[in-house]
């Protein structure tokens, strides 16, 4: 992934056309010409096609001779590149879209830094949608560069539309139009029309004088005089000074970018109030600026420092999203299919209040989401904007079911939430009081844990052992295994001595509390397989299962003289609530961490990778029993909540496409590979895993779930070894490695700053932004992560560890 | 505003073409011809120019001579129709945009029920965004019509790109696209490369066989020849069924369309849990089905019942979003400029973790909404995603900052909220507690009340005179006032007797609370001007004014010893927030609610409006005092509240843009007209006001804050009078009708609902929807709202009361 383009002394543009022969190249000879008085001018021809005599870098030349030309890729056909690049008479090697791309900045960089080129223009070949070599659209196959543009609109009849259209077509990928271009036609007047349209974006546009027209090539001497006719263009229209305002416009744009870039850290590090940052100490040096971000990578802005001048490479850098922008990512930064997703649902609806209406996007989610749990009991969506809230809505469904079947009044008596210690279900007050008093919730005023929550066994990886560790000898003793898959092969586990170990503690620890303590519990929540927040905690999924287990066979701990509910799919014991915020929809490699453990929640909340990465949306889950308790003659019993753009359109057409698009590429095998790799570490454990054959469990076999990670299992083991780490798991998407810490962990350990300074320091390539959670630091990829640039940060990681 | 267009026996679509002279009229030509045999065809040319003898519809006649064509205007000159339109030639009269969509709707319902039509073609000029004959981009203009798209793609060079360019700018407008044609081109082959892209979006794609080339017209019996080979041409292609796919496909999703709008609300009832909403006794009917939006209002899909066909006029109904679905739009559904701001931070970023990052929608945003409050105290934006959260970020803000200065241990004893009773913060629970016990709130098991609330003085206008009615003997009697003006006119009204009394009522509250009943009080927190949930419930600007007086003024009744800050803007007494989520942004015609009172906020909270209607998004504004009680060596003393799409990029733009262009409405004076009025009513108070003259305070002046509503004062005026009216009221964008209800008001009561039927029964041209709160009927309009179709709705408002 080469990095965005930018430098401080070039002024480098893409000149897209509107549409094929708008006249780019004529224009762009005139720019030339005007740019050179300035000083040195680049033109790049990244792909040029049909007959070299005719190649624009030759007309540049001859009718721009002070600048500097270069065309990397040309193929004689007069068609789409696309096309030429494929027939049988193509004698130049067909570049791959990132050799284009890199070897484009590589050019700009030596112009840059060499040639001290102070404005270079890379000329693209037909419209902006016209397929490069490989058949991209070339809108879409220089989007990481994200070049500020040129726009040549057409000014032929029908030529507005046109301009419109492939600008909309640029915005849609979120580049910047710096300036317009066009010839004057005063028949059809496009211009005048497209600068009333273009003023209302600030974007300057300029009509240039029509280019002579062109002789009939039959005729005799017709080249000669094409050639005489174009030159008197040219030194007419330049000595006019006619393109005066676009170098002054592309001036005054490079400069505000620039001041832009420099102040924004500054400026945000004085209005902004970050969310969990203690600002005391934090100065601008401390805030990266993002210019842009295109799939796994931010393109950072590099500050400038003595001794690390930011010409050559250029100002922006590629740093890989190592958090997932706070776990949200699902199909990447800039991904066009949604944003037109999101237009497209704005275009339609704009935002269309929920309630006593209904639209597709929200019935479509509704409809998706439900069918992708594989969950018989969840049949209602209730909509939010975000975990948090959708949990505060998980946890009033939940209140109400226990107190209406068990006929308590909660506004006596305190009703509580049986959940794992470490959870972390959002930040709004009533759920914070839903987890233990910890570093998050202890000091916000109105905090009042309301709940009981269990210590749970752990897993995680060390000296190439999977492991999991009780946090209480009751539990018994380490247990260790060959491979993660035996860890989740629940179907062998569940009656083994330790799963009866972890019902008989579960059993034990309800009844003192309910029957001795007095508490009443209203519900169980649960993140399930992984504590994100709290942690990256592994909880070993056999208790988990058990936990559930528990509650619904044993709805006489909560409340007596109660009898099981008739109903199939009907809740037991207590409404249990999972919170998939984290770890629902493809992050840990399934649709739902549910899966793993084969329990069926009552009620259960989706967000994050909900929308693939875009904008917030939550689904809270819940079955029939749940919602029917909400029925009633009286209004007032209904659940009173919504949020203004409960089910907005845009979130809810976004994430139909995006679950789609993850639900096919699970169809069409798209991790297949990063299965196999994980799926060989597991059959090959009787060898790797030789300290572990004592204690695996009897009859275990390699055929359990499917258990796999993006990371490679050679990666987990290898960092399992080193003497710096406490453990090390993958899962889906997430790699968590805890370091050791002399100072005992907690959120505010400094265990795993090294390692993560490290990690932004990277490699020649690219940097890694990194979270840390305490003692660990995880890293997390979308779905559509490149096997490449995983592979290029797990050599990064070795270097740091091992 | 014309309904959009459906019928069920009549599939209308509109053909769009990639680009001018893609052979549109050719393709339509072979379309008409093929679904002749499925039953009678029309071909509506809306516009036409050029030559009459080449007008498309001719050539249909000539070529499908079954087909029923007709066209509306047409132009002689063979440019775009904006220019053609205004040539001194013209002698056709120029139809309004309105009046064009008009009479499309009207000849297709016509054919719809008069002659049988069973498809029907209504062919564009030019491409998508070519103008129509006043300068509208096509795609903007014909779009309250939404017919579904036959694109007919371009199989020239530079092709690909065009046809995708206008794909991509009709989806951002909400456009389906049914189908794509286009000529097959062997030497292009633009068909295979469109063929696969638009397989991907599940859109049929037929290449059929270019027509024959023309002969050059100056040829000896060239029409005659021309018009044989086309003749051959047409009968071939014909014959051969080339175009069967594609009316099986337009057929296939007609039916489809049909099939899912006749479900959709039986589906919704079935899955959705819809938000504030008692599903007892909820069926399928009661739901709207939105098959989408704009402007003002919605699209309704019309239930067919017995006695009430769909067709004729057609299946969908324009319904006014009275309430600006849920007090959220600003600039109106499905808004082109907000869609491609949407798809422009899409396309950029994505969404970028907020945390140690800056991106420019995040910064200009904070820049631009600190900017618009004019309130020297604001200097932090917090960044949430909707007003509850964004309230939950407040209450944190303002306890910490009041336990902190006054050293007190929120963990060991309870501190409580000063507010208002009928006050509304939100769903979630800790605000929920931040608001006194209520509908919405009691029946929640974890809601416990901590606050104290005042009971407020009510404005309202009863036959004709603007009343402020007293809660409490303590306050004095019911004031009267000649206008609005006069109520706002705070400096005079603050040393009124009025005045005095409010701050000694107020002062002893508090004094009783905090002395007496030992209560510690963290903030105070109100929703300036109107109540907004708790029933358009509008307080007299003087008791707020005065509560935030008292509250500042004497530090000393809330933790003695303590003096006042010593730096200008640090809080004084208790940080006061304010609830701007409803009141702000201009709903009430100015950017904050906080201007009428002239009180400058210590936290401000805005959301809904921010986004123009798309997104949720919320700002939580704060001083730099309250910011400093979070700065501390200890990292768990800073605020760690922050939700995954933190300010999201999409979000953060549109709201910047949204912003922008409201604030630029009100430097261009785009709500003079209303504000006019409302002076204008002021002004004429003598006469109008005279049983309020003997009341009125001494000395008022007409030339208090400008008070104005969208809403005519002439409508206030007679609705005041009318007798089931309990008092009305409008301000900004704002008109709240309190009906009589004999069994006394409150969330359940039914009074408004005979109005509200009244309304959703509407006019011949469209519905009213509307919501109530208790016996409180309110309108909501955008503040981009048409004058005219604000005093149709008016209208229907006077038949519904007077």
């Amino acid at each position: 992934m080469p990095a965005a383009a930018l430098w401080r002394s070039l002024r480098a543009h893409q000149v897209y056309g509107a549409n094929t022969d708008v006249g780019k190249t004529i224009v762009s000879t005139l720019l030339c010409n005007a740019l050179q008085h300035h000083g040195p001018v680049g033109f790049l021809k990244p792909v040029s096609t049909g007959p070299l005599d005719e190649a624009d870098d030759r007309h540049i030349q001859r009718y721009a001779p002070h600048t500097q030309t270069k065309c990397l890729y040309q193929f004689a056909d007069p068609v789409s590149p696309h096309l030429a690049a494929h027939t049988p008479t193509t004698t130049t090697t067909v570049p791959s879209d990132p050799q284009l791309l890199d070897a484009i900045h590589h050019t700009l960089s030596t112009w840059s830094s060499q040639t001290a080129t102070k404005h270079a223009l890379v000329e693209t070949a037909g419209g902006v949608h016209s397929p490069g070599p490989n058949g991209t659209s070339q809108a879409d196959l220089y989007r990481p560069l994200r070049l500020p543009i040129i726009l040549i609109a057409d000014s032929r009849l029908g030529g507005i539309s046109a301009s419109i259209s492939a600008y909309e077509s640029l915005l849609l990928r979120g580049y910047d139009v710096h300036s317009v271009l066009l010839f004057r036609d005063d028949y059809y007047q496009n211009h005048s029309y497209l600068q009333e349209y273009f003023a209302k974006k600030a974007i300057p546009l300029v009509a240039v004088p029509p280019p002579p027209v062109r002789p009939d090539s039959r005729a005799v001497g017709a080249a000669a005089k094409d050639a005489e006719a174009m030159g008197r263009y040219y030194e007419r229209t330049g000595r006019e000074g006619r393109l005066g305002a676009v170098v002054e416009a592309l001036e005054r744009k490079h400069t505000e970018r620039w001041e832009r870039l420099e102040e924004m850290a500054r400026k945000a590090e004085a209005t902004i109030w970050y969310p969990f940052t203690q600002h005391q100490g934090v100065t601008a040096k401390d805030i990266s600026v993002i210019d842009s971000a295109y799939g796994d990578y931010f393109q950072s802005y590099r500050q400038e420092t003595v001794g690390n001048p930011i010409d050559g490479n250029g100002a922006l850098r590629s740093t890989f999203d190592g958090s997932a922008s706070w776990w949200t990512q699902g199909l990447g930064h800039g991904n066009p299919d949604l944003a037109l997703s999101a237009a497209y649902a704005a275009g339609r609806y704009g935002h269309v209040m929920l309630p006593g209406n209904i639209h597709e996007p929200a019935l479509a989610l509704a409809e998706t989401v439900l069918q992708s749990q594989e969950n018989p009991r969840l049949k209602r969506v209730f909509y939010t904007d975000n975990g948090s809230t959708g949990m505060e809505v998980a946890v009033k469904m939940g209140l109400r079911a226990a107190c209406a079947r068990y006929g308590w009044d909660a506004s006596a008596e305190p009703i509580r939430i049986l959940g794992l210690k470490g959870s972390y279900h959002g930040d709004t007050i009533g759920v914070m009081d839903c987890s233990e008093p910890s570093t998050y919730n202890k000091k916000v005023e109105w905090y009042r844990g309301r709940g009981h929550w269990f210590d749970f066994p752990q897993v995680g990886m060390k000296d190439g052992v999977w492991k999991i560790r009780m946090p209480e000898k009751a539990l018994g003793d380490e247990l260790q295994f060959g491979s993660l898959s035996e860890v989740f092969d629940l179907e062998q586990r569940v009656d083994s001595e330790a799963g009866q170990r972890y019902r008989e503690y579960i059993h034990q620890t309800i009844q003192r509390l309910v029957q001795q303590e007095g508490i009443k519990f209203g519900a169980l929540m649960m993140e399930p397989i992984i504590l994100g927040a709290g942690g990256m905690l592994f909880c070993d999924p056999l208790f988990q299962r058990c936990l559930a287990d528990v509650v619904r066979q044993h709805p006489e701990l909560f409340a007596p003289q109660t009898s099981p509910p008739a109903q199939a799919n009907d809740w037991s014991g207590l409404p249990i609530i999972f919170d998939e915020v984290f770890t629902g929809l493809y992050r840990l490699g399934r649709r739902s961490a549910a899966s793993f453990l084969q329990v069926q929640p009552d009620i259960s909340v989706n967000a994050k990778l909900l929308t693939g990465g875009l904008v917030p949306l939550c689904t809270t889950l819940a079955s029939e029993p749940i919602f029917r308790a909400f029925l009633s003659d009286d209004k007032t019993d209904a659940l009173l909540h919504g949020h203004s753009y409960t089910a907005h359109a845009v979130g809810c057409q976004v994430a139909v496409d995006s679950l789609q698009t993850m639900m096919r590429m699970e169809r069409e095998g798209a991790w297949q590979g990063y299965q196999r790799d994980w799926t060989v570490a597991s059959s090959g454990r009787a060898a790797a895993a030789a300290a572990a054959a004592a204690v695996a469990p009897a009859g275990a076999t390699t055929t359990g779930p499917s258990v796999w990670s993006v990371w490679s299992h050679e990666l987990v083991r290898d960092l399992s070894q080193a003497a710096s780490v406490e453990g090390v798991f993958a899962l889906g998407t997430v790699l968590s490695i805890a370091l050791k810490d002399q100072h005992g962990g907690g959120y505010t350990s400094r265990a795993a700053q090294g390692l993560q300074q490290r990690l932004a320091a990277g490699s020649e390539q690219f940097a890694v932004h990194s979270r840390v959670l305490g003692n660990v630091l995880y890293l997390m990829s979308s779905v559509t992560s490149k096997p490449a640039s995983l592979r290029a940060i797990e050599e990064v990681l070795r270097g740091g560890l091992l």
